[in-house]
């Protein structure tokens, strides 16, 4: 099943992807829900990140072929991204003024269904609602300079995640691909991640405790390219869409 | 003024402080809002963090005294806090198993009224609401072996603010004050911040949109000392009150 958060005729509303069409529900996407006799085709709404995290976490450096000379991590290296950051499908990632370079993280996101806390690897996945895709945007010269990562990683518009939030996927065998401009930039599998996306879930919620709607960054691989105003960025996650954003400079219309 | 957030007889309320009563109030504290004829005395009810925020921030390094041996810093050094550490008054800082060290930091905290981008430093205390007292608690093994200060700073209970949001001080020059079990081990003013309170918005408001309720830590003094289970901290800011805090084991009851 494939739930989707839309702005349509109605306001915005969550539904359920059917083929070309959402269909509306009315419930939570975290509990029970009953689907609607409203029907819209999807050139007739505009989809929206397809949930609203109270908090969302990340993983640095958690493909190998994104580590560089580095050896891997011994646990999940965690940071924060702010909910404010958060765009959905086709909204504009802007490059702030003076941010120098700003690269694509085309990532695995889970979505967590159940709050959670101390749980242990073998129940982790239980409390996930499902998986979608992200591009974690990450200004280097921040990440570089500064202390911590907050406007490296949340800037405006930093968090993109969508188009829908697939709930009946595995997680551990998925091919993820990034296109800048069409050309293929990131191709991975995520099968290649150090820290598994129940190993993330149950170090992190020993201390944090994660709330429905949750969101988890898994991590990206290889060595990412810098976005341009112009740029189109996708972000392909094998049986579950694809995310794409187009890249615009401060000052410009979102 | 003092707002309040509690959990009396009519459930989880705001409210305006009268003295030793608080007198709740329907409507918005970001907007606006009228009285209620319902009071209540302050031992008829549990006070509860001032309010919901959607994001917190922290500055690091933000008294000449915490510093050490390290240059001032050029630009309030931001972090992340997550919602999911909030705690207010007379609830428990849980130390947890294996954190090793744990401090505390007094500090002066900023609530936001107004949503607010990129705004200068002449308007930017236009759109703060009020003042209150923090708890930045702080795990110092994880903060220095962690790449991000993510469980460092935001375990589960680890950002205590309150007990209510004073709306006519100015934040410019007041005492603050921390004792651990009734010995002063922070005595500082807030008039030695390196970047004051409309700097740091306005800094922080260029690339990241604060909303109403975000909350801002504005940094800590001299050189902190651990809490241990069975402690109590409190945190004065004058004109303002007192955030009281007992410190427990992980495993305790909360």
């Amino acid at each position: 099943m494939r739930l989707a958060r839309y702005r349509g005729p109605n306001g915005v509303k969550y539904g359920v992807m059917e083929g070309d069409q959402v269909r509306e529900i009315r419930g939570s996407i975290f509990r029970a829900f009953q689907t609607t006799g409203a029907v819209h085709p999807l050139s007739a709404v505009r989809l929206l990140a397809p949930c609203e995290p109270s908090k969302m976490l990340a993983v640095a450096l958690n493909y190998r072929s994104h580590l560089g000379e580095q050896p891997a991590t011994k646990v999940p290296e965690m940071f924060f991204k702010a909910p404010s950051s958060v765009i959905g499908p086709e909204d504009s990632i802007v490059i702030p003024r003076r941010a120098g370079r700003v690269d694509y993280e085309g990532e695995l996101v889970v979505v967590m269904k159940r709050r959670c806390r101390k749980v242990t690897r073998r129940t982790a996945l239980s409390y996930v609602l499902g998986y979608t895709c992200g591009n974690d945007v990450s200004a280097r010269v921040w990440q570089r300079n500064d202390m911590q990562w907050w406007r490296a990683k949340s800037s405006d518009t930093f968090s993109s995640f969508g188009p829908w939030i697939e709930t009946e996927v595995a997680p551990g065998n998925l091919r993820l691909v990034t296109r800048l401009n069409g050309e293929t930039v990131q191709d991975t599998n995520t099968s290649l991640l150090i820290h598994d996306v129940a190993s993330i879930i149950a170090f992190t919620s020993q201390v944090v405790t994660l709330e429905p709607g949750d969101v988890i960054y898994t991590g990206t691989s290889g060595a990412t390219r810098p976005m341009n105003p112009g740029d189109v960025v996708e972000v392909e996650l094998e049986q579950v869409g694809v995310l794409r954003n187009p890249v615009v400079a401060q000052g410009r219309k979102r």
